[in-house]
């Protein structure tokens, strides 16, 4: 598990994959975005996107299952927040998803000496390389125990 | 169904009200958000919230199928994007969550005569009023076509 201590700014890394099948975009998003382009392949030829698109939630879930599952693990107190959450292009069925995690700043809790502010710019590429979803994600870790 | 010319600036809704339980905290965080604080009742007694509560994506996703299920539904042609959303307290189980909707701006589109831009504050507060969740939701809407 990594702490506070662990986290550089400027490192880049790659975080995991998931692969959408067309199963999974239309059960979640039967339950948490029923929009047509999601839930109905055919209606969905005739959105803006010509054909069923993942869900935006949906995508953002995936790269919270893979920033938690992920080997090398961030211990989190808390999430502050997103800035600057972007839907640049769709996620389709059979798309292969890359996370890739930059720590854009990171500094000490001005209040709490035991913990600090991590800011991570996340981006979701599909296997052409293409931009899905990016965003800066605000966390709170703990700092590194003295042994 | 609300077209893009429905929609008025500084127009505030109450869009709907959606209950949070244990069992579907800790289902839907068992795959999304798989951290102890949002599936294990015992381990999230010494989390920073002294107890179980939403995962932060769990939270977003309710506010999504508020909007996209609310009676007044407005078309969306895309999500664009969310900023400045922020997790300011927790949501815990066998709270009733209120979802608040206010359109802070509208614009046409410069370049596509038959769609507008459309940027909504969406607020989440539980049975006490407490804010828990709020963000900026950028949609893209259709004009509504000539009859």
């Amino acid at each position: 598990m990594r702490y506070f201590e662990d986290i550089i700014e400027r490192d880049r890394e790659k975080i995991g994959q998931y692969t959408l099948t067309q199963d999974e975009i239309i059960a979640y998003s039967r339950q948490w975005d029923p929009h047509e382009s999601h839930i109905d392949p055919v209606a969905a030829r005739h959105s803006v996107f010509q054909g069923l698109t993942a869900a935006g939630i949906h995508l953002i879930a995936i790269t919270v299952r893979l920033m938690v599952t992920c080997p090398a693990q961030m211990k989190i107190l808390a999430g502050l927040g997103w800035d600057e959450v972007r839907f640049l292009a769709p996620g389709r069925p059979g798309d292969t998803l890359t996370l890739v995690r930059e720590c854009i700043e990171k500094r000490p809790s001005e209040s709490k000496p035991d913990r600090g502010i991590v800011i991570n710019r996340l981006e979701l590429r599909n296997q052409d390389g293409v931009l899905l979803v990016s965003y800066m994600d605000t966390i709170l870790m703990p700092r590194r125990p003295d042994l």
